[in-house]
């Protein structure tokens, strides 16, 4: 085992931390901060793995700052409360997401309830936080956050299947709902069928929307389809069927994170209609302009959601019945698994047995 | 004087015409249709030069159809109507835009008003009409056109002036108005200073937005602060300038045709800041993903505007005294304007005094 860092913080922690882009994990003792007023402080029992655990272990975005602890889909019970904090007490399920902290004096934190798009939002792991020290993520024995970004996990929503809702869930849940795409009957396009994009079609069907999966392989076809209740599905790498389709689609949800071509997503929508992307290729794109004009068309990001949006999202995933595919795996699993992650080699999201499988040095 | 082609229509007619792939123009005599039940005939008084006159004169988007007479900003006075025609009588003065025909019976066209994103929509010169013929565009001596494409210019708007706002008019009007930019104190970017960016500044301005142009050249800032009433100017090639304006502005028009980069622009916006293209680049351009993410940020597409929203334009143009600054060139001064459009030597639009300056061979 890896030697702690030398500590700020009193409360000794156990985590699995890669120390150098080479992106592998190994156990690693470190430290978090007593439970501030506000703070919850939380036994993590299981933590997704996010594609972005992958980048930034590996520091491939060039922010990383190591030793780093991944991992933004933590959920765990309640083990102490700050004298403040008055939405949760001991005992309770929750979860913390992609961001553990703002500024909460901007427009987008105090008006929109967007703390995600405040400029000075701080990761939940690789960021510096308030007090100066660098955030480590769910990859851990435990947790601590301020409350304002701890989210209830209702009952009904299992807690390992639930986990990927608090970073992939939402991810796709608020373009959704901010661009319209939440009206029954709407044709929603979802182009990659990966963790973000399983969860995507299950949200908006739930939503009432008709969905059309886009995908490079038809290998994914029957599962899409059947499985995941996909009305229908393209394989943009057949050519007659993308043209078949030209005009079809209302909105688009991209999770492809690979450089990928826009021109044949944008072809698919009717006037008016809108190209999200969630997913971050690591190069500029693309960007036709003239089929932009000529439908009156958008081309849009969209980045995790606030805080208030991922509790509804939570809501919403229990009462119906939305969860992640997973597989669940020990601790000691995850540079396997993250080997996996890189060949597309998962239906649809690992899930860390935290809880069970990491050995505590406490 | 080139010979007229074989003509199917029985009314001569007298224009400008482009053979090929040259541009040149040179006098030319063609036919236009007998005046149906609801149409419209007026004699052309004055037609503005567009720069997509000149993209497609030399056939640069590869639609052309010789010969090709240009022109898509006409303004005129009504000698002849059709027995069902309802809006207009001889004498009126009334203009056509950039398309005189649709199909009447998709959604664009019947229930938005928004006969410009038809599929079918027939461009008001070198497209094919209903009847199968090639239409023919402003740079001639009179024009027929159904009166659902011919809109009325009121008392109070100059006819020369006024003819510009058919189409460089509606194509920033629009977006302005459909992606919300038309709220007083809005801070609106306008990007170049052309004929579109001079009208879409005033339009800004009497919508009550707060308007930054932002241009290559410092050149045009006196001007554009003084004369057009801008509140800013940002030289875009001044990164200091452009670095203290970063998340300033809640939307971008983008005027420009030339091929550039979209980066320092969104980076310009605040979140969920809009950039609107209205130019048409060659080729496409380099779209960064992830600054669209973080700010939730949209890339958009708009061109021209319904013929709803073209009646609207130019009553606004009317009432707040808006029209465009032009040079006003007779006829055979065409070839000679065309050459200084392509260096950007004017200041803002040529309009050609077809009226008093094009001879006619009737």
């Amino acid at each position: 085992m890896v030697k702690a860092a030398e500590q700020e913080h009193p409360i000794p922690a156990t985590g699995l931390a890669a120390q150098d882009s080479s992106g592998v994990l190994s156990p690693f003792n470190f430290s978090r901060r007593e439970t501030g007023e506000k703070d919850v402080r939380f036994r993590v029992l299981y933590c997704g793995i996010c594609h972005s655990d992958l980048h930034m272990a590996k520091n491939e975005w060039g922010t990383s700052i190591y030793p780093l602890i991944p991992g933004h889909e933590i959920v765990g019970v309640v083990t102490e409360v700050g004298d403040k904090v008055q939405k949760f007490k001991i005992g309770d399920n929750v979860g913390v997401g992609c961001m553990v902290g703002a500024c909460h004096s901007c427009e987008n934190c105090n008006k929109n309830n967007l703390e995600n798009y405040c400029p000075n939002m701080i990761f939940t792991y690789s960021a510096k936080y308030h007090d100066g020290t660098v955030t480590y993520g769910g990859y851990s024995d435990h947790m601590v956050a301020d409350e304002h970004y701890v989210v209830r996990i209702p009952d009904g929503l299992p807690l390992d299947a639930g986990a990927p809702l608090l970073c992939a869930g939402i991810t796709v849940y608020s373009p959704l709902k901010y661009f319209g795409l939440d009206n029954p009957g709407t044709r929603v396009g979802i182009v990659g069928l990966g963790g973000l994009g399983h969860v995507a079609v299950k949200f908006a069907k739930a939503m009432g929307a008709n969905v059309t999966v886009i995908s490079t392989s038809i290998n994914k076809k029957e599962e899409a389809l059947e499985k995941l209740g996909a009305d229908s599905f393209l394989v943009s790498r057949d050519q007659d069927q993308m043209n078949a389709a030209i005009g079809t689609l209302d909105s688009i949800i991209d999770t492809v994170s690979a450089v990928h071509s826009l021109l044949p997503l944008i072809r698919l929508l009717k006037s008016h209609g809108k190209l999200v992307m969630v997913g971050v290729p690591e190069k500029p794109l693309e960007q036709p302009i003239f089929p932009l004009l000529m439908g009156r068309k958008i081309v849009a990001g969209s980045a995790m959601g606030g805080m208030k949006e991922t509790q509804e999202i939570i809501e919403f995933g229990a009462k119906h019945n939305i969860r992640a595919d997973i597989e669940l795996i020990p601790a000691d699993y995850v540079n396997t698994a993250m080997k996996r992650l890189v060949k597309g080699d998962i239906n649809y999201r690992f899930v860390i047995d935290v809880g069970n499988t990491l050995k505590s040095s406490n």
